[in-house]
């Protein structure tokens, strides 16, 4: 805390923690807050964060609330979706996918308001400070950050609520107590983590979800939908254009109602240890299937080789905070390429917990089923090409095994 | 068909289509013919491929009929399910898997007989003709290998049956019509492919079923197994050691009942086109998923990126045909040695085409309650240590934006 | 040679062979023969091939000689140079970047002609049949190929030249023995093979090398130069602007005088043997070294690792032919991306068959002094952050060492 | 420095900087100290520094000075070598691979004496603190690391001189000025870094070199020797067998007297800078050379190729010290796999600063004079294979030219 700091941008949700960092950097650096609240579809009212910075003492002018949810679909989850990005095989990267957003606004206003440093309420055992904190380097490398959860001495959450009450910070009653788990929600997914879910053997209690219907509480009755993708990215849902957020919103509508996209993962953190976490995307799984279905006809096998040897990189450096490294912008470069023909309509059945890729088609369809046929296909293959094509990928096998003969 | 060949081993299902293959080389080639008939778990009688094969003039010592269910799951599919493979995101290779064993001990049983040569029932158009004749020629660079599917005039399925009813092949009634799709089986999986599959965009009629309920069907209770792990391979079932073979058959009944492990894909073949299949792997998805589960708690995160990073490779080289290629091997290597350590249990909760991990436990757990704890950690974990690991991580990219200033 | 060709393309070097060929095509196929010369810097006339051609039958207008350097160094070299591509380890692949070249104008030609085919003097055995067919293939997917090579029955040296008299193709004295081994060559290198190059254990004997002076005979005195590079490419030498081509070549001057770019390699070939050449590239030697000199200061590290993973990779596609293929793109796409800012000067000592870089400066270094050194360094960085770096780095792998106490 | 510190093993090589931290610990920490000074080739004698750790209170059984060459060379630097590893290309990693062997010895001298900490005398700016901190803690997850440079005030080196004159340390006349750079050494190479190195631009001056002459100060005649390869490692130069040691031993004095392996490089250091370096490895760089020769003819395609991909990854984890990391051991394991036939005979011409491969040759040799010959082969290969063997490869691309046509 040597630096002296003089105006600070705070990711600012209007809730207790991020009230009582408010407070807390005020008292401790003796500067000027700026609070900046963001809708990335969480679902919850942004307006009531107004006036509790106000009751603070923050400038209105100071007081920003900002709606990033097509930006945050368009140009952030999309383009994560043209490769099909899971990290350790499933997680769809909902928390990830966001921080690099809200640093970059964080940073932008730091810039409009004169602000030489910018705050954030995660820990100092998660991913989310390193994802925030890169990000901001990146784009402003002369910035500071504050991480009061690994400065400050509020070691309890007894300590918390008594500078919360000290502070005359309101305190809900229902956060008197300690919630059984945290959660991070957006229009992406919800992510739910500690206390119940602890230990990896119990399975995840059914209070804990919050986005989905229990499949087994799903309708009997499978619900048959479609999407329509342009050059890699959606852009209707059972013929109706929509925006990328409409698009999302919609999508979680339906992984809602049939129970899509429950994930129980143990994950590795880039800190070091493991987690384990239980997501929600309900609208997210959907599309991620939806995707894989229109690249299987439009994307030459080379190029969809090449990405899936790519993804788990890919995936990881998101995971680990590299959003606006180069070496994230490389891959997505070769990523973006390879989309240019991915644009048809997918089939899908949602049932229960499955999102089941059943139809797909386009006008760039690559699959030929002339070629492919049982049936006489014209001579559009020769049989007797495959001879050649076999002898020769097993020519270095044969002379292998003559080796030293 | 300038060499002359004077003994070939015949992978022999005892069906129609390898019966005129059977008949085909002994009147072209003019040679002796051994058969061999594996028992890979496809839940076929194998008895009636005896009888057929002696009628059609087969010396009794040169019948083989070998029962390879076991060799089959402990060497093939748990190496390959060690890896996590999957090719092209979500294929769990069950027939590619199993050809190589079947070249394997076609080419065993060429070196017993003295055969100069291998046939097989594969057409010019597949990957299995890849698979079967690399694998040959891989042990024994000296083979000769007969595709008669690619040497042939049998153009058509009355040429076929022509030419059976020609040489006194007895051609059952059900098989004078065409079938609607081609299959394959064995313990692993069933997969359907051709003529009412060949237009991606209609939805798999749900006749073409044949090893899993329709999830619809399926019961309305969930029911809970566990796996247990030892060093990277399932041992046993609720409580109870099983064999590899015994444990993936009483997978594959849980399976089926739930409706688990249905896959519609259109793939990219070796040979250079899409194709559309439909694959069933009820107990292979729920095995699959197990194993991740176990690695998640007793897999460090460096092995396990570097297994996930490998494994589109792997499995595309299992696909094409390349078992016995030394980059299989070599990769191989690198994921055995990482599953020392991967030994616990894991619980899935199977509903409806689900089949998910609920829960894991292991004494070789690498997941550290006591470091990921929102709790007092007791000192386990110092959060200040994030701060300089965020600053080294971050150094980088501060100096790239700054680069020309 | 069912189909019936009307008028085929043919890359004609005027040399015997491929003169031998175009008769060739005129006697077997009776087609029509446009012939297509191109000067990629091999260092011969190419007027007397249209001479040739004339006497042949060929019409003027059916005559094309097209000066191809600055594009072939422009689009393929320099682009290539950017991914520090090297095959196996080492060899610059100056014959496999030509290939595709050389496809694009032959299809070209066609179109611009009607005609229907195209031909090559590439042999069975080799990579270039391959490289020539995938890239026509790719650009035109109705074009047919004809590569006389792997259909006549010219299967000697004799016949060829037998076949040449007989049809009044004038064959030069120096041709009428065998050569002593195989060339090829273009701005960027001069391959040797075959014959006297045989046998992997025999030294390289000195009169097969044609664009370098022994490094033995080089002068006894260093030269110093300094290449300028503009994001990735090379635009000047020694201060002096010049255009691509320009700037090989006179790289090349350089590098012939003292001995640079020689390399006597045992290789893998596409077509699955290990064929040993002999490779002269002197320029391209000189600026893949300089090229990696500017990147070592003006690329990010992320950047410069993932290059370097994907190299490998990217080198394998050119040799083996995939010069037009999606994924080459993409990984392009990827390389192109990450040489924005790769911008400089390096400078070079060459000296006796060595060309080392030994300095570089750029105005938008990475290298920060004031981070690195030894002295004080004003707080840029704080020692202290390494500790909590280690610490996260390690806790993993302390994790797994008590893993199962 | 809470911890309380009782016995703590130092790497120790006698001169002042580890004097001084000597001391230091005694002073700062009030332990106990162990020594452990390391014979790893790098040409000092180690026996001086016994008397000096006795006169600074050690106990003689505290003083550990292990000759560590053969067991440097063989477990260390030769399984690096399999991998043919260079870090960003040119690297061969001298100063990275000696780190992991030393901390291997602390913590084992630690467990022997029951020391509870290591410490060693790496700055907080370099990659040598990450090595020794990773190896130790990968070890022995319980160990404590002291790293003096990250925690006293010795800022300068006037206050380093003082401590230790204040301290009855012996300060050499030659060490009170500063050194114009700083140097490691081991049998494998010996690194220079800082002062006059500081500027990239400026050309290492000739004062620097140590281990080999100038290039242009060696023989005028160029030199041939011969290595035996036996599964992947060294054994024999010019015939006579040698233990892994002695050869690169050996190997150093050939490369010393022809000015070989000399590399001025900036490289990235994990810590997040870029730093300049330069490297002397003349017997590495002859034995990496001669390595990649022998692979040439024994190592198969794919095998060949997949250890290209690998490499990159293989280098970086050794350059950031994950040595003892299970990702660094699976790709050995992957290596080692491929070094089962690795074996035959290299020959080398050394010439003024070049190693040229110019002969190899094996009795497991994959080279088929047979197949590649341009005379007949006798029916070894028919090149009417390469027909369909193009067909196939190019078949995806004929349709993704024609997709949406």
């Amino acid at each position: 805390m040597s630096d002296s700091i003089k105006r600070v941008v705070l990711a600012y949700s209007g809730g207790l923690d991020t009230s009582v960092i408010l407070k807390w950097l005020q008292v401790t650096y003796g500067c000027e807050v700026v609070t900046f609240t963001a809708d990335l579809g969480q679902g919850e009212e942004l307006e009531p964060a107004r006036a509790k910075a106000e009751l603070m003492g923050i400038k209105p002018e100071h007081i920003y609330i900002d709606d990033l949810r097509e930006e945050f679909v368009r140009d952030f989850v999309f383009p994560m979706m043209r490769a099909n990005a899971r990290y350790e095989g499933d997680y769809l990267l909902g928390t990830s996918i966001a921080r690099p957003l809200i640093s970059k606004r964080l940073v932008e206003i730091a810039k409009e308001t004169g602000a030489d440093a910018v705050a954030h309420g995660a820990t100092g055992k998660g991913n989310d400070q390193v994802r925030f904190e890169l990000s901001a380097y990146a784009l402003n490398p002369d910035i500071k950050v504050i991480a009061p959860w690994r400065e400050w001495d509020l070691a309890s959450r007894t300590a918390l609520i008594d500078f919360a009450e000290k502070n005359q910070i309101p305190v809900p009653k229902d956060k008197r107590g300690e919630s059984p788990f945290s959660t991070d929600a957006n229009l992406l997914h919800t992510s739910s983590e500690g206390k119940v879910l602890e230990d990896p053997w119990e399975e995840t209690p059914d209070y804990v979800y919050s986005r989905t219907v229990n499949p087994e509480d799903a309708p009997d009755t499978p619900e048959y939908i479609i999407i329509d993708f342009e050059r890699g990215d959606g852009v209707a849902l059972n013929g109706q254009a929509m925006s990328p957020a409409t698009l999302l919103a919609a999508l979680n509508d339906l992984g809602r109602k049939h129970g899509i996209g429950r994930l129980d993962l143990v994950e590795n953190r880039f800190v070091g240890m493991k987690s384990r976490g239980m997501y929600e995307t309900p609208g997210g799984e959907i599309y991620a299937r939806a995707h894989r279905g229109i690249e299987s006809i439009t994307l030459d096998r080379g190029a969809a080789h090449l990405k899936d040897e790519l993804m788990p990189k890919y995936a990881e450096l998101i995971y680990n905070g590299f959003w606006f490294a180069p070496e994230r912008e490389m891959l997505q470069a070769a990523i973006d390429h390879s989309q240019a023909n991915v644009t048809g309509t997918v089939r899908l059945k949602l049932y229960k917990g499955n999102a089941s890729v059943v139809g797909r088609k386009s006008p760039l369809s690559l699959y030929s089923e002339r070629h492919v046929t049982f049936e006489d296909d014209a001579g559009a293959y020769d049989q007797k090409d495959a001879a050649g094509f076999i002898k020769l990928n097993a020519l270095r096998l044969k002379l292998l095994a003559k080796q030293g003969q």
